[in-house]
């Protein structure tokens, strides 16, 4: 039994895409599970009023799942982060992650304001000992299956040590959200050979060939989209947040270049969509931050309807597992010592 | 008039898709260019006959415009580069260079091993002052015009001022090899905003913004594909060699992924090719590295004939246009000076 505090008002194309996702996701989800919309009530329950008046009238009988909070303030999508959480503690935002905090739900999920997002979850539910931030973790569609990429932006300058913990968070996440045994972790670099790479990732090796972690070598730019490097196919890679953000991005964008191409040349875009579809980030839903003692879901400012109910079942998901206990421990053991003071 | 010496040696599918490589180049080029192939000399001429008995028969007329240097050693693909020019100073890598610091030729062209064409060419052409090392360009099909992206894998760690004098070798090359008046020059980084990056990327923004280049600001992941970022189109884009490596790489390797997915849904693969020909690599052929008193073209190791005679296009390009004297000017200049010692 999972309740799931959702931000309302974050997102592009909030309130609507919020409201809406909500209802896909109560609709789809055990009863046992709840959503709590946080933001302006008013608003909330007008545009509630009119999806089920309109074009998701059929999930009508779903209405009462859904709670709502009130929240007044929000915090708006290019607003610096740290300033944003002081000055609006009443904000959608803040207001949700509290409930979190405070026990009232057991997630928080939002398409807001990443950064806000980050630096409330830091404050509210605080991280796990010896973390500096949390990871931003998001998953790569290849050719093979998903494979687990962190840091994607919360961490530009990182340590060789500060690597070693995102494969422990990423090898927990791989494991409790796509349940994959025993995952295997990569390092992405710039050769397959050890002493390849900069001055952080050849450290980085070093460190992870003894961390315990089942770690299977360098991994390559072109390893990414196909799931596997010279050595094993990929449950987790990790890399500093810089170039995890610059190849997250740029994959974003390849795609749609590539669709635009081929349906100029005259091929069937319906055809196109379908062939691609293992490649949509949408299907994947949010990504929690790593390392904050609580569920914090990240979703795409862009996101659907579609997405957000994905976000929401990524959340309920994370409760049951006992994601978030389980980083706690792997953090706290002796291997995660061992990576933090290394 | 250019002579360009090919390494007929280097490369995966050497000395046939050199050989073939050549022979395509003279025939396009106006004779007053030729090329010398570099190599086992008997080897080569035997390849020489079997093309010319077989697929390339057409282009016999053209033999006697390829002369033939004889250099007994090969350095392999894996070999450790700053070992191998020490150990073999009779590889076709070394013979070519050689000819053209003493001006035998104009200029040096392979697709063998990269890191060995590097250390030799700084070993033998030598570094414009101010330089540590020289920078590898690649050319980024996008959805407008191509982008030059450096480095590409030279330089894994960078400073700030590494960045700007990237920047310099990219303007002049936008310039004198793709036609690009007052190059627009973008720098990679995670966010539009001037304050966002890593410490090296917050200090090269502040020091690109002084240095009299045309600089357009920051550029993330998803601009790359574009082709422009927030502020404009875009002719340079720079970054250390670490994240242009890993991007690079993770071009290559999207492109097929998603042409075997494509395929695979039954979509006929001859069109989806002739589709997204403007991203095929092939088509630009080798890249200069730059920052060497002299012309050095790296090629793909996979290089077929038909790229082989690309890149000995774009060796002529750059020995006509005297690219390697505008950088050293660049270089050397005010500008130039502010840039390497800020």
């Amino acid at each position: 039994m999972a309740r799931i505090a959702l931000d309302a008002m974050g997102g592009d194309h909030a309130p609507q895409a919020t409201v809406a996702g909500a209802l896909l996701a109560v609709a789809e989800l055990d009863p046992a599970h709840s959503v709590v919309l946080v933001g302006r009530s008013a608003i909330i329950e007008q545009t509630l009023d009119e999806a089920l008046r309109g074009e998701h009238a059929a999930l009508a009988t779903f209405r009462d799942r859904l709670l709502v909070v009130d929240a007044p303030e929000i915090i708006e999508m290019a607003e610096k982060p740290s300033a944003a959480i002081r000055a609006k503690p009443n904000s959608s935002m803040m207001v949700g992650l509290r409930m979190h905090a405070e026990g009232a739900c057991d997630a928080f999920v939002s398409a807001g304001n990443t950064g806000a997002q980050m630096a409330a979850s830091m404050v509210l539910l605080r991280l796990y000992e010896g973390l500096k931030r949390p990871a931003i973790v998001t998953i790569f569609p290849t050719a093979e299956k998903p494979v687990v990429v962190l840091d994607a932006g919360a961490n530009v300058d990182c340590s060789a040590a500060e690597l070693v913990q995102f494969a422990r968070l990423g090898a927990v996440y791989a494991h409790d959200m796509l349940g994959r045994a025993n995952p295997a972790v990569g390092l992405l670099n710039i050769g397959e050979e050890a002493e390849k790479g900069n001055a952080v990732t050849k450290e980085a090796h070093a460190l992870l060939a003894q961390s315990g972690l089942h770690f299977v070598g360098n991994v390559e730019g072109r390893d990414l989209p196909a799931g596997h490097n010279h050595q094993s196919a990929l449950d987790v890679v990790v890399c500093d947040g810089f170039v995890g953000n610059a190849i997250l991005k740029f994959y974003e964008a390849v795609a749609p270049l590539m669709v635009g191409l081929l349906v100029k040349a005259g091929l069937p875009k319906d055809r196109i969509m379908g062939a691609l579809r293992q490649l949509d980030y949408s299907e994947y839903g949010g990504a929690p931050l790593l390392g904050v003692r609580g569920v914090s879901i990240i979703c795409h400012g862009r996101s659907s309807p579609r997405a957000i109910a994905s976000a929401i079942k990524v959340a309920v998901q994370a409760v049951d597992n006992h994601l978030a206990e389980h980083i706690g421990k792997r953090l706290a053991g002796p291997e995660g010592a061992a990576g933090a003071t290394a």
